[in-house]
């Protein structure tokens, strides 16, 4: 990160809005954890447990919710969104390390690649024919970008990351290391006994403002596209089959596997861990627990998991229930006995 | 993928048999799924869902079995296993892309190594001590190929591969970006509150026809060798342990993870996100539904799911009882009010 | 590995302690397995399963337990714990390969990084300003080391691996090729119905004798820092969210995900495919069942599984519960039918 400029409260407030309590002349020089701030820190509460720490604070200054603008007498900045707003101050006090434009003397561009100056080729890095790079992109050391792959200006790849022929990438994407897009999807046919491999001759399309974990994978379709659409956030180690789609601004979180086919609807929020099989359509809105297995398509907006996956209250009134079945067999021994009836084996 | 030829469907039924309906002449330049096709596309028909697809295609013809073939007017090829003939005839149209021989200026080979003529080594790719390719082999840009490495011909790695030392990969392999094979498996042995690491000295042995996904990892054995049979296809983000033992012709799916020492039959069909604790004896032919958690060895051909993993309609069946468990208690405080039992907490 | 020296079993016991029993004038060269192994090869038994081995076996010598020390007449050592002495008996045998000291020619060292003599960086590799690399590294062909990383002394990285900047890795490190180190949290606040990023500012923070396997990845801290401490193994694929804290001396195995912010106890076993949600605490010596889902902290050593996680032996017991649902409806119709109660639908 590069160094970070040093604001007063006032002007941090002048920047995000919110309203501050105490002394607007504050200096800020860094966002902090409450428990790990000091003088120059601003730090922010927005979890009712850790109200404990915000009493023995070191921060200059916090920012919080209107329900606990009173939990402190340090000098605060008082929001709507204190999880947002902290967020933001972040930004601006950790801004992206600034790019040094050009090809370093170690990388390889193959014929018909078209770099503008204003991009960034790192060390060992190599971009195949007719790659086709925006103003302002970063391609890391030891990067693979394939034939004919597109990317939009002012996407950052770090290190190691590999994109097959022909992918796209849009605007401001921000794609980690060990990352693979556009690897052959998963076809096979079966041939006697034998797996026949079918050719995998879709691309991956991936939208503006989309992040992509490290060692997280992206399969290209078998024959039309995997799309990922705007503002789409992965975590890292994701599998995403061949012929996914993935709706605008749904977020996924690690060790996650999307069979291929499957169509993950917009604003959706998927947990670490989750499975979800092949071919199956889950509605726009629809949050899905850590590590549920969702074998059946999902077609209302609510909160799901378990294995199988359903509504996650029914999930776990289920797992509850197991408890139950202990004291069923009892009491079912008891009347039993009572109508003399023959106890079963159960 | 390199450019496509032109085919007329007779042409296509004298290489793969089948039927005409409608005209031999039809040109066909390229496969496309019934939804996105055009005029000289041809498409297939494999799953009864598709059928609404069918009545709207733009193809200029389809692939269909037998009980499908009137289903359609269009121009047709009529055979027993449509999916399985999609395939020829994608791979038809879609032959891999012609490589390139010879080592890139940027490559480093070491002293020792057999590179034949036929073989091409790409930008920044290492090759060790005595490793020894077949002809035609690929090694991808960026590729790791440890000291005394054996690859069969025609075999091709994706950029960015690592084999560590001593592995054997047999002929027409192809392994995508990101996997690693050979890495040490997970032994360590307790020493009195810390871990100690046992030497994983085995190697992985990898036969004919294998295509291992990106990112996947194939641990080396710890004493003997980890195997992979022939025909063996391995999708994305696999772990599979140190000494296991994978049958021919068997195919795993994303995410799953096979701990040490577990045999794995020919000709099993693995789902995604399978968790497959070690020393277990999995028989040939076993299906496993995605996200299954086997526990114990499984001995007989079958279709498997669940956590843990039992006979799949078993699973489902349980799953299905859980709901019971609510109404059963209602039924049970009716007949515990009849005989007047005291009502218990459960 | 390096070519393995002879041993006579006398020189084996003086160093590691045991009680031969047969001719101590015995010839090792090797460890090996009970079914492979040979007449200078020295073989273990630890389990009873391979009792059937034992008997059958070509082994110059075997390690036992003090309890098994009658199964064979082969020249044999008697130790309390057989696999720890196979440990150092197979180390003794296998030492790491020699490392090369030296910068290949093809390797970027970036200003300001500090490397020693002794140290030895591999073909293509990159290293960052700043890094401070103690005597005997090792940093593989094509690792990407970031500015400011720290590595200490004897420490290993495969190739192929990628820390970010800033992090640390203590003494004797021992790296697989595809690990990430330091790549961003995923930390995402809701902005009106896209994801505004959170800056990742803290490192990652490893301690002595940690070894982390392949394609796994540890995130940097948001604003504090991720931290691994001393003698933690980590197998391969595992996601270690950020700010997650594990403790001393614990081991997990591959595919398991721990999602951010949790904290790990020292001395924990962690099965493979287990998923642990954010924000837990899981005390000293907790044993964690492959492919559990643990939702809430586990305030207790002990033995945990299912989904979600609980006392083992309570998941054992639901799951065996369920088969007895079944029969519980059946009795309950027979008791319905008797007291003339209306059967109901469940």
């Amino acid at each position: 990160m590069a160094k970070a400029e040093k604001y007063r409260l006032a002007q941090i407030v002048e920047r995000f809005g919110g309203e501050i309590l105490g002394d607007p002349q504050t200096p800020i020089s860094q966002v902090a954890t409450l428990e790990s701030a000091g003088a120059e820190h601003i730090s922010f509460l927005t979890q009712g447990k850790y109200r404990k720490q915000l009493a023995g604070t070191g921060a200059g200054a916090v920012i919080l919710g209107k329900a606990d603008s009173g939990l402190t007498d340090l000098p605060r900045i008082i929001c709507d969104e204190p999880y947002l707003y902290f967020a933001k101050v972040s930004a601006l006090f950790n801004p992206p390390q600034a790019i040094k434009p050009g090809v370093h003397r170690t990388a390889i561009v193959e014929r018909g690649a078209r770099i503008p100056a204003s991009a960034s080729i790192g060390a060992g890095a190599y971009v195949g024919r007719r790659v086709k790079l925006g103003k302002g992109v970063v391609i890391g050391p030891g990067c693979h970008i394939g034939d004919g792959v597109e990317i939009g200006a002012v996407s950052r790849l770090h290190a190691r990351v590999t994109i097959y022929p022909e992918c796209r990438l849009g605007r401001r994407a921000l794609v980690h290391s060990g990352a693979v897009i556009g690897a052959d999807g998963f076809g096979i046919a079966q041939d006697h006994g034998a797996w026949r491999k079918i050719p995998q001759v879709g691309r991956v399309l991936i939208g503006d403002d989309v992040e992509i974990g490290a060692n997280t994978c992206i399969d290209r379709g078998a024959l039309d596209d995997t799309v990922v659409e705007d503002g789409v956030k992965l975590d890292n180690l994701i599998q995403i089959g061949h012929n996914v789609h993935i709706g605008a601004h749904t977020a996924i979180a690690g060790c996650t596997g999307i069979a291929g086919s499957s169509r993950i609807g917009k604003h959706c929020m998927i947990g670490g861990a989750v499975a979800i099989v092949g071919h199956l359509d889950i509605a726009d809105r629809v949050i899905i627990h850590a590590a549920a297995v969702v074998t059946k398509s999902i077609r209302k907006a609510g909160t799901y998991g378990g294995h199988p996956a359903e509504d996650s209250l029914n999930w776990a009134r289920n797992m509850a229930r197991l408890r139950h079945i202990a004291a069923l067999r009892e009491r079912m021994r008891d009347i039993e006995q009572q109508l003399s009836l023959p106890k079963e084996k159960a």
